[in-house]
């Protein structure tokens, strides 16, 4: 059974890919496995039937069969554990895996999430400047940690796994705050990432739902 | 082997039990799992020997053998998969429940933690309060679409599982935005989770480390 998975219609990142259907094009490109996308309006993403899929009313999602899911880490965990490749047989590699997966969107996405909404929703209030350096130090914290425990490792934790997937997409969303060139292990972490075939399919397909939207517009 | 978790030695919340070794106790008394807790002070999790542990520098950890994990939701995700109780047979079942447990952490704790945030580090800043209801309504837009998910079910996904461990914590730590009781049946949703025996057991537990330090203070 093919799974649909949603993404934006029209990119809000101009086809940076930057949006969180990413995560899961790359992991299911990792495995070769096949899937289909839906792609879905802002309007259509907070209306009820999409809300029926994801009660947040965001994208992506991933339907299978009777199965739907939210959450980019439960849907790239779904995809590890039913397809070779994503995660260690190990049972305590794999559950440093699941461990990292977790400190992608809890530890590291979170203030890097911050950061951007208050450039898109505060820029041209007083306060913006005044706060700023605290929402830098805020990321500047994380990923300084995740700089120093990385060290010269090709990958968080032994082989390639979905722990990479997830935390080359999340620390991507910093590539334009400047401070990810504080560490260039974690430069040359997140090209090893972007270099890899399964990345460049990935990319190149969410590029083209942009591509496509500009020719049709 | 018995497991160890960390937890602050001294309670930043005065045994409210809103720290996040309150969801590891909690999930390891629903499975009647035995454990040990080292207690760390707030130097000592910024230093080394906690840091080689845990790279970010904060509680909860969970050692048990060779195995050492942070992350909370990883760390339930390890229990609930090793014992019985906390995770459905089906495999669907138990993919949406996971999927709960990363939007406990991913979607509806971070609006919970910026707003703390504010309240800690900017509630004397000119911006306060001018800032707060978007924050409150970040917090209010995602509580509001699990109030509508959840409607009239006991639990999140047919029985009690980690998901709920994961979400009754998280929502706690919104008790004093006022912005709960909005929703009474997450209220009563919070209330049933804190009526379990193992809940009670965990709080108590919890509350005694801050009881003792009063003591011994």
């Amino acid at each position: 059974m093919t799974p649909v998975i949603t993404a934006f219609e029209s990119s809000p990142d101009r086809g940076r890919g930057l949006a969180r259907d990413m995560r899961v094009r790359w992991a299911l490109e990792e495995v070769g496995a096949a899937y289909e996308v839906r792609l879905v309006s802002f309007r259509a993403m907070k209306e009820a039937a999409h809300k029926a899929i994801h009660p947040f009313g965001q994208i992506p999602t991933y339907e299978e069969g009777d199965l739907a899911l939210f959450e980019t880490g439960a849907i790239v965990l779904h995809i590890a554990e039913r397809h070779a490749g994503l995660l260690p047989d190990d049972a305590n590699a794999r559950a440093r895996t699941i461990m990292w997966m977790f400190a992608a969107v809890n530890t590291i996405e979170p203030p890097i999430v911050e950061w951007s909404a208050a450039w898109l929703m505060e820029r041209d209030k007083p306060w913006y400047e005044e706060r700023l350096p605290m929402l830098q130090a805020r990321i500047d914290a994380r990923i300084g940690d995740l700089s120093r425990r990385l060290g010269e490792a090709e990958w968080l934790d032994g082989a390639f796994s979905a722990a990479d997937v997830m935390m080359v997409t999340v620390l991507r969303r910093a590539e334009n705050s400047g401070l990810l060139e504080r560490y260039p292990n974690l430069v040359a972490y997140i090209a090893r990432g972007e270099a890899r075939p399964a990345y460049r399919r990935a990319f190149a397909d969410q590029y083209a739902v942009f591509a496509d939207g500009q020719a049709a517009g």
